[in-house]
């Protein structure tokens, strides 16, 4: 690995590497390790965790290929299978926020009434919370059945204007997450916080590529950021299209 | 098998054939298919749902030898591995009361200030909604806190005072469940549910163990239901010593 070029390559996984909430292509894993790491340093930034990117990426053993894991927007970074480091909202904001913040969205989502509510409504996470009225429990036809009321209502938009209002001192930042959710997160813990990680690297270019890139999607932010050249795909087909021609790949 | 009697042997998991939240043993798993399912039927009746039940029970393959497996208290029933029958609470009661409940339960958490709140407030099963005011993802030590706090300040028993108020002419009960939650599930569902599975049998006795049989206690109604002949045990070794004892074992 002596030649690769001191390039990173940092890559979204749902939607990029992967067709929506599916596993990598085993073609598409082959090319990234055999044609792609050996020209540049390889990196994964994913909103998940890291349980939910080794499921998407088919496994421990192709995750652990990669020279950087940025889980949870690099909030919590692996590195060869291990723990590297980690912060958490909890600690950022403390208790007392936190539950103000819980206790807020506990009782404006007691208050809507919608074609169906189950469990899970809200989930701690290191990196955020994520709020989700119908519960994250509901089943697939409760999730779209949902997902259209919300649509016709403004249920998740109303929500997140409300707690923007009830936050405005907060460094906390309010986004649709999803398509059921809510996320909180503080401020500037977008994808770009993976960057802080590899500044003492001191790449001379660091490649980005999303699928969610305009503004609200979950890579607008690092697709959009000085430090980052920035590539639109549109599916994990496009994004091999795409590293060929950057990478002049025959 | 052909001479094994009509007799059914029920056994609760958590405590009964394990340690609180453990593994069954190697020792026991063996004794009971050889010493006590080649005498008698052999059934587990547990509150939790079936990936629970196996995980505690050591795997799937000695799960599935036993001739009855109640999952969430018989609401769910598996044979073999397969699911054989289910019913839910959402069916029961429908789409509106349940909203009520979990509206109820929200309003009611927004207004507790506790050590700590973490996620996952409502968790919805089958069989009933488990209402956490921690946040089922808490830690141990968090759990611990909370258990502590609650019982200091009657939390929990407040809560569920007020539940049964809100919904005094419905068909549901309200009761504390385990160290940290509220468990709603419709009036007669307790471990008791299962026994009209085996109705059809017709067997001459069937004995129940359980270690939670005192009045609140999960084991509490089928331990001392007409149908069953009850044993209290306090651990899985004084199971093994009872069984021993009741079926003749040298
Ligand atoms: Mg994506
Ligand atoms: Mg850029
Ligand atoms: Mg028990
Ligand atoms: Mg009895």
């Amino acid at each position: 690995m002596g030649s690769r070029k001191n390039i990173l390559y940092l890559f979204d996984v749902d939607g990029t590497l992967t067709k929506p909430r599916q596993r990598i292509s085993e073609e598409l894993k082959t090319f990234l390790l055999n044609e792609v790491k050996t020209r540049v340093k390889v990196g994964l930034v994913s909103g998940s965790d890291y349980s939910k990117i080794v499921e998407q990426m088919d496994g421990e053993e192709i995750t652990n290929q990669f020279d950087y894991v940025f889980c949870e927007n690099g909030v919590v970074q692996y590195q060869q299978g291990q723990l590297k480091s980690t912060e958490s909202i909890l600690n950022y904001i403390g208790e007392q926020t936190l539950q103000r913040v819980i206790n807020f969205a506990l009782g404006y989502m007691s208050q809507l009434e919608l074609p169906s509510k189950r469990g899970n409504f809200v989930e701690f996470r290191s990196s955020m919370l994520n709020i989700c009225p119908v519960g994250r429990s509901c089943s697939q036809s409760e999730r779209e059945e949902f997902s259209k009321f919300d649509m016709q209502h403004g249920i998740r938009a109303k929500f997140v204007e409300a707690l923007q209002n009830e936050f405005k001192d907060s460094k906390l930042t309010f986004a649709l997450g999803g398509q059921i959710s809510v996320d909180v997160f503080p401020t500037g813990w977008d994808k770009t916080y993976c960057l802080t990680h590899v500044a003492d690297e001191k790449f001379t270019e660091i490649h980005f590529f999303g699928d969610k890139t305009t503004i609200g999607g979950n890579d607008y932010e690092i697709y959009n950021d000085d430090r980052t050249i920035g590539h639109k795909v549109t599916s994990p087909e496009d994004t091999k299209e795409q590293l060929k021609k950057w990478l002049n790949i025959e």
